[in-house]
């Protein structure tokens, strides 16, 4: 690998998410050389979405020497599958949600170059355990709060990728039976409808429909609402605001109790815009987590947020596999 | 270790369950030489356990050849730790549950062969690996369902055992979160509180003295009512007894949907007391976790249920563990 790091000293690390796709060029010391970003929406096909991607990489890719300073693309993104590089069925995105989408193989024809993919949450617990605060540690569970929740598992210091490829999505575990809210991948209930990015929006929509509590999110059109607006008014002292991130804290404690009996992890790393309400969303995960979890696991887990900046521990943790190629 | 196996044949496998402990011992083979038991309830201090154990025991031992032919002794237990030999606080258990109980230690030193220790389910999963329906996978999860609910969780061909040597307590994952029935951790709606031997006929008795519906089972006293005795109704035709299977079923297949997202296995496989009852179980199991489990996942599980006789594939299992010290 040194030898051919020097021929070819860089690779590409792409970040797939549900609204934002991010791409760094990183070399093998894990510095992001070169970044750029295109929407990910606003692509029925995934042929407009790979050739809008490749346009914007191409300014990059430019800049560091050209392609052939570039060894292999690593993909992060939802639903993908590490064995065959395919995206399949992923419910937040226009141009994959109800099929199979062999991303990796599509990127590598238009760019020359080999490309792996997986999971983004994979991806980002890669980051953390190459780069973060995840070093050294054997078992752990990186959980991504963004538009969606996603997650990267880590046993006995592999990534849990299953019989399918596909381990690993805890976002989707239905966590209310009854009553449950419609989640993007067609059922009721997931994690995911509740505690991603979008979750906290609409825990807030609900309450300021269904209450008359003051609130200063009154002030905004209702549908306009996001996490960030919530979890500012939070700090400003608004009662409304802090419920929904106390109720939001606590099923997530719930939750990471629950995966607590699964696999019984040294730390839940918590990733992505969610992560920036901190406390306010942090201490009553803990304190629900505490109050939760079965008694053997008491008072063992950590509980930390990713301290890499904003998306570069997916950037970091795609353009890892690209090194593995 | 072929050797050693030479100059002692053979290995003590110790079943310990909540209500009975048994004992085999085991050839390099796989062949259980002989084999006894003890019941686990009764006694208060783990000394009189293991006193009586040991007393059992020796009557086999000395059938074999005496304790001069045993290499060494593997536990499967509730709430054993791999990593250090001890059950710790495990509910079930009248004289372990409030407490660390070096078990291994206990019986290393009445005995004076070496003793592990591991989860009882983690060694069915063991036992299931080796000699039963899980030769050759890699991604699996057995599911006990006996006296309480326990799993063995397969990732990558290796045992999970997490940061502390007690991971995989799937029966202590809270399946109800609303007035969920209370379970013998402390905690309430636990997968075990519903779906274990007890739960059933817990099940059973609840539907009895709240509806008004016809049963064979109300010529019963309903304390002595048994799983056993609920599946034998259903056999016969009694709705209630069958709808009591019915709703055990549907709500395993749910928690198994959840499973899913976290190691999306190649199978799940089913042990203990209540797999008797077959189809009666199996057929809502399966349609439910149809029913319930995320797209990505359908069609991909199979179902199945140990093929090993009895508690055969925990002391097998228990066994192996032997075989490793």
């Amino acid at each position: 690998m040194k030898s051919l790091s020097k021929l070819k000293p860089y690779v590409i690390g792409l970040d797939l998410g549900g609204t934002n796709s991010v791409f760094g060029i990183v070399d093998s010391r894990g510095d992001i050389k070169a970044t750029t970003s295109i929407k990910t929406q606003g692509y029925d096909d995934v042929n407009d979405y790979v050739a809008a991607s490749v346009e914007a990489l191409q300014l990059i890719i430019d800049q560091v020497g050209g392609i052939d300073t570039i060894k292999a693309m690593g993909i992060g993104a939802p639903n993908g599958n590490y064995y065959n590089g395919t995206i399949e069925f992923a419910p937040n995105l226009s141009w994959g949600h109800n099929g199979v989408v062999p991303l990796a193989k599509m990127f590598s024809e238009k760019l020359g170059i080999p490309v792996a993919l997986t999971n983004d949450a994979n991806a980002a617990a890669i980051g953390e355990m190459t780069y973060g605060v995840a070093r050294g540690m054997k078992n752990f569970i990186v959980i991504t709060l963004g538009t969606g929740v996603g997650s990267g598992i880590v046993v006995n210091g592999q990534l849990v990728y299953g019989s399918d490829g596909f381990a690993g999505e805890l976002g989707h575990v239905v966590v209310r039976r009854e009553d449950g809210r419609s989640c993007g991948c067609g059922r009721n209930g997931c994690l995911e409808a509740y505690c991603s990015a979008t979750g906290v929006a609409r825990t807030a929509r609900e309450l300021l429909e269904t209450t008359e509590e003051p609130s200063l999110l009154r002030e905004m059109i209702l549908e306009d609402i996001t996490s960030l607006d919530v979890s500012i008014a939070a700090e400003k002292g608004d009662k409304l605001a802090q419920h929904v991130y106390q109720t939001t804290g606590e099923m997530l404690g719930e939750a990471c109790a629950n995966f607590a009996a699964f696999s019984s992890p040294e730390a839940f790393i918590f990733f992505g815009g969610l992560t920036k309400a901190g406390d306010l969303l942090m201490k009553p995960l803990k304190a629900s987590y505490d109050k939760n979890v079965l008694k053997i696991y008491k008072d063992k887990a950590k509980f930390l947020i990713s301290g890499l900046d904003g998306s570069s521990a997916a950037v970091l943790g795609a353009s890892a596999i690209g090194w593995e190629i």
